[in-house]
């Protein structure tokens, strides 16, 4: 029922996912009955693949996470979480509220990680495709332990979404060099290094590694990631802007701005934000869908969460996760170690 | 004598800000007389502004810093920055290695503020002009009291350099609400506010305000800067790439990518490096100039090098570092200030 659009854009967008994925792949919809059935009468094709369950009320798109929580149940975004706590469904996909899906998803499924919140997840282009980017701003402060668990996390979630069978991951720092940062960052890289994870860490990257594709996931705390990601998007808004304004100049002329029109179109495209988000770190998967996604936007982020659903995303994690503890105790000072 | 080029553009970059600045401002070349006297033979205009002092050797540019103090006199860019300490001098202006420089000036002017190391200024460019930016990697750790001395710092600069009469100035944060971010940024944050600054503060500021002018001055720590930088940098390419390819590709054709040059020229001509960044928080000023200046931008870090030693940029700088102990004191809560 979510988004800016609601079941007009999400059902069609059902209807695309459902051509696309195997007919394995079943659709449970949370919501009101009577406009979900209005809406599905449109694509006879879905009958067979998808189950309605009637919620009575909906979580407002401007409502508190806290409030959420109070009167969260029976609402279409409780019941879509609550079924993938009972096993009923794989994955959890909402285009609503985002802080109040990160309040219940939290409340019922717990987290799985020693975090306060999910890492916030960003994917930006590279020339090679598309670098998985996180915490974007949900964990300010991050001690080593903490931009750990983001690389374990930001790993598995590239490797299911992007289908990459190894995919490189390296943590942003102001240098290449070993010794360059604060203690945080280079206490990280140690354990990073050291300890036995299934996975392939390169070291340090820097700012502008993070469009180049240097890495398919860079790892940084939610203060300096929520800022490098803001950086990003204004530099993107003011060079589309200035070269706007250039190209309908006087100078150049209406037929160049036409002529470039389509160019500044396909690159844009590439710059927009992805349709779907992982909330990492809960034992469960769910995805929050931006809430101006299109039906387009919709299938595709149906695609990723079947693709999810059906790797071994959980597992991986747990299993990297289970290698923290002792990769954290031998970076315990011997002289500490021995003391009686 | 340093930078890319050397006195091939050097010289004729003076010759160039001559004709821009008034008579009272003179030039002290620093360098081998020999090259000096063959490039000035070629601006006759010169003379009678000009004094060249030989100087044997130059730092090199891939001398490390520490080496460049070990054997930094007699060289043409320490004969320079003593000349600012003498007072013969109203500011110092180089192209030659920036490590050495940093030392260099450090220990003949030695810095002002409670700093390590004076903070990298970055200049970017928004739609009404230049925002500037620090620290962009010099000091990767800071606390609050560090965070508004790049205030004070920044804006006399911006106010110098820009001929702006009041700068106004933000922090960056992840947010715009008080309670947001990290306790350094929240603590400075406070401290801005409440002292007795003489300058317009404008509060938080976010990554994207970079690049859309929303305040002058933005002020963050070196590791968050540095990243932001990169980011910022990485971005630019990419795109320009991506443009590149889109414009040239055989839907556009070469028609649309011959129109379009005059614009991409222009837009990449306002991301370029600014000619020079100001090595702030020294008792003396000096100017780094980028290691290829052209002569033009030679000339341009000239004007900026006159406007900054005409201005009342230091006594600026001293007379708001005043005032940081008081407002530094009213930060200590009274419960701590009561007890016995």
């Amino acid at each position: 029922m979510g988004g800016d659009h609601g079941p007009a854009e999400l059902v069609p967008g059902v209807a695309r996912a459902a051509q696309i994925l195997t007919g394995e792949v079943r659709f449970l919809l949370h919501g009101d009955e009577a406009v979900l059935a209005r809406e599905l009468a449109r694509h006879p094709a879905l009958s067979g693949r998808i189950d309605v369950r009637h919620a009575e009320r909906v979580v407002g798109m401007d409502e508190k996470p806290a409030q959420a929580l109070r009167r969260g149940k029976g609402t279409s975004m409780w019941a879509a979480v609550e079924a993938v706590k009972t096993g009923e469904a794989g994955v959890a996909v909402s285009a609503g509220n985002t802080g109040a899906l990160m309040a219940i998803s939290k409340l019922i499924l717990r987290m799985s990680a020693d975090l306060d919140r999910p890492p916030l997840v960003a994917s930006l282009p590279n020339p090679r495709g598309v670098t998985t980017f996180l915490d974007v701003g949900a964990n300010v402060d991050c001690d080593a332990e903490r931009l750990v668990e983001f690389a374990i996390l930001g790993e598995a979630f590239h490797r299911a979404a992007h289908r990459v069978a190894r995919p490189t991951v390296g943590l942003l720092n102001v240098g290449h060099e070993e010794m360059k940062g604060h203690q945080e960052v280079r206490e990280a890289n140690r354990i990073l290094r050291e300890g036995a994870f299934d996975f392939d860490y390169r070291g340090f990257v820097e700012g502008d590694d993070i469009t180049r594709g240097v890495v398919d996931v860079i790892v940084t705390d939610g203060f300096t990631g929520n800022v490098a990601l803001k950086t990003a998007e204004g530099v993107a808004r003011f060079i589309r802007d200035e070269l706007k304004a250039a190209l309908t100049s006087r100078i150049l002329g209406k037929a160049g701005a036409f002529l470039a029109a389509g160019a500044l179109r396909q690159f844009r495209d590439r710059l927009s934000t992805p349709p779907a988000a992982p909330l990492l770190g809960l034992n469960g998967i769910v995805l929050k869908c931006h809430g101006g996604a299109s039906d387009r936007d919709f299938a595709q982020a149906l695609r990723v969460a079947a693709d999810l659903a059906r790797s071994d995303f959980a597992v991986e994690i747990e299993r990297n996760m289970g290698k923290l503890p002792a990769a954290m105790a031998e970076t315990v000072p011997p002289a500490a170690e021995g003391a009686p």
